[in-house]
């Protein structure tokens, strides 16, 4: 009898989605940052739901301050990913009867920081015991919208397009994990003056999702290992395993890089933007996929 | 230091509420079985998220394709108190690594099936491990929609207005909390023809769900205890306090019961449809609150 762990996270998602009703227009079915809907109006819907669980994306002794930023902020970071906005919160805690309240109002005063902070409001929610030992679980799921022709999905990039990453990767268990901005302002920004061909945020690694955004756009890639932007005082594997950086990942035509970079440096001078690889076409490039990155029910390859 | 399981859910819910940023339209906040979000369209939006934790809304042995309509069902009850339909389904599993890869495969079986049967897609997911010995745990959320004219919220039944409810009640935990057909049709069909002046689905049970439905609406309520549905074989202990009935509970403008009562019944002749009491003046009628109804973090009082 096989289990999740050894079939893995990609395989089973695959094999789940096989036979269920998705959405009929192209784009709109599972496999991207978000699920897109056009559901009429001047903006298409992007919808996401995502979890925290204890003992995997947050320790029992982490502030539930952070955590609340986090479960938020990784929501709003697959957002900004296909160029949009977050508009409503749905929250659900699954949560042991002998949770302390102070930690549960934590969470919450996290979760409004961050909603203040890069928008979107908390409309609605469910709450649940769960038995005494099991892990806390926190789930987000949200609503976001983005401009009818702004929207950047994961599967439009072509052979030739530049790869680009924004800030640095690696070490984000450090604390950065828990702490970090999601890139919506960037993205937007990307999406009006320089549109990506394609983009994600990087979750699990760039060994693992580098290759999933080639994969989805039917491209191979290389990748230069020496313009990684690895975090100070981490290492290259760090920077292409670790995961958890939220940051973007994001094609481009070729052509336009200097510009890219120049204008990006003027309007973000905090936050560096890196050319590190580009697209090829499929069977040609490089294979990222064994060495690193996180993998859900088989833990860090 | 005060834990959840001291404060209760209810109680839980509205500190938690307090500070955060919500939507700032009437009626779009929490507190009714869904969000309701009006984004300009011709129809009005509907969010929700529920979750099934395993322990607590099944048993580590109910076949997986129970668990997943299940999961679906509820979330579909809930757009049916609002007489609305669902639209895009987004499912979070956190699941042990060590689950059957079988048990995954039915669970979303059954997701398809309840899909299939009462509409709504399935348009992204999240998957994630949980800690060994944890328990499982489901989470759905949802977009539905309602006609403009049609929504019917929790908050707005007036005194004098008559109380009824849909199906019979009690004793779900032998098997109908895992099979039950969300009343998708019946709530459409009343916002059409009897159009209900406040509405919500009994999923915590009657002696719980009734008084919040007053409460909600700034009413008392009597409830006419010879009139409730009770199922073939169950008490009125039940009837009122297991939960998990997905029923309807409706208040509706005194002096058309009749011809509700025999409308019903030529369109839906399988599912009966009582009158079990009345919404009254505030503080005034019963007071149903401390017998029974499972309240999450307390179990059944």
């Amino acid at each position: 009898m096989k289990t999740l762990g050894e079939i893995g996270e990609d395989a089973l998602i695959r094999r789940l989605l096989d036979g269920m009703p998705v959405p009929q227009a192209r784009g709109e079915g599972p496999g991207d940052d978000c699920a897109v809907w056009d559901a009429g109006g001047a903006d298409l819907a992007l919808l996401k739901t995502d979890v925290l669980v204890e003992g995997v994306h947050f320790f029992p002794g982490t502030a539930g301050r952070e955590v609340g930023w986090k479960a938020v902020a990784r929501v709003a970071s697959d957002f900004a990913a296909m160029a949009g906005r977050p508009d409503r919160y749905l929250v659900t805690l699954a949560l042991p009867a002998a949770t302390p309240l102070c930690w549960v109002e934590e969470l919450y005063a996290g979760m409004a920081d961050c909603m203040r902070t890069h928008g979107g409001v908390l409309a609605g929610g469910e709450t649940s015991a769960v038995p005494a030992g099991s892990a806390a679980v926190i789930n987000v799921a949200a609503t976001g919208r983005v401009a009818r022709g702004r929207v950047v999905l994961r599967s439009t990039g072509r052979p030739g397009d530049g790869l680009w990453v924004s800030g640095w990767l690696g070490g984000s268990l450090a604390g950065r994990h828990l702490s970090f901005p999601p890139r919506l302002e960037e993205a937007a920004w990307l999406a009006e003056h320089f549109p990506p061909t394609a983009m994600m945020d990087l979750s699990d690694g760039l060994a693992v999702d580098l290759p999933r955004l080639a994969a989805a756009s039917g491209c191979g890639y290389r990748l230069d290992r020496q313009r990684v932007p690895v975090r100070h005082g981490e290492t290259l594997e760090a920077a292409l395993g670790d995961g958890e950086d939220f940051e973007l990942l994001f094609s481009q035509p070729a052509g336009r890089a200097e510009e890219l970079a120049q204008a990006w440096r003027e309007r973000f001078p905090e936050t560096p933007l890196h050319e590190i690889g580009v697209l090829t076409p499929p069977g040609e490039g490089d294979d990222l996929a064994p060495p690193g990155g996180w993998r859900h029910f088989q833990g860090n390859a």
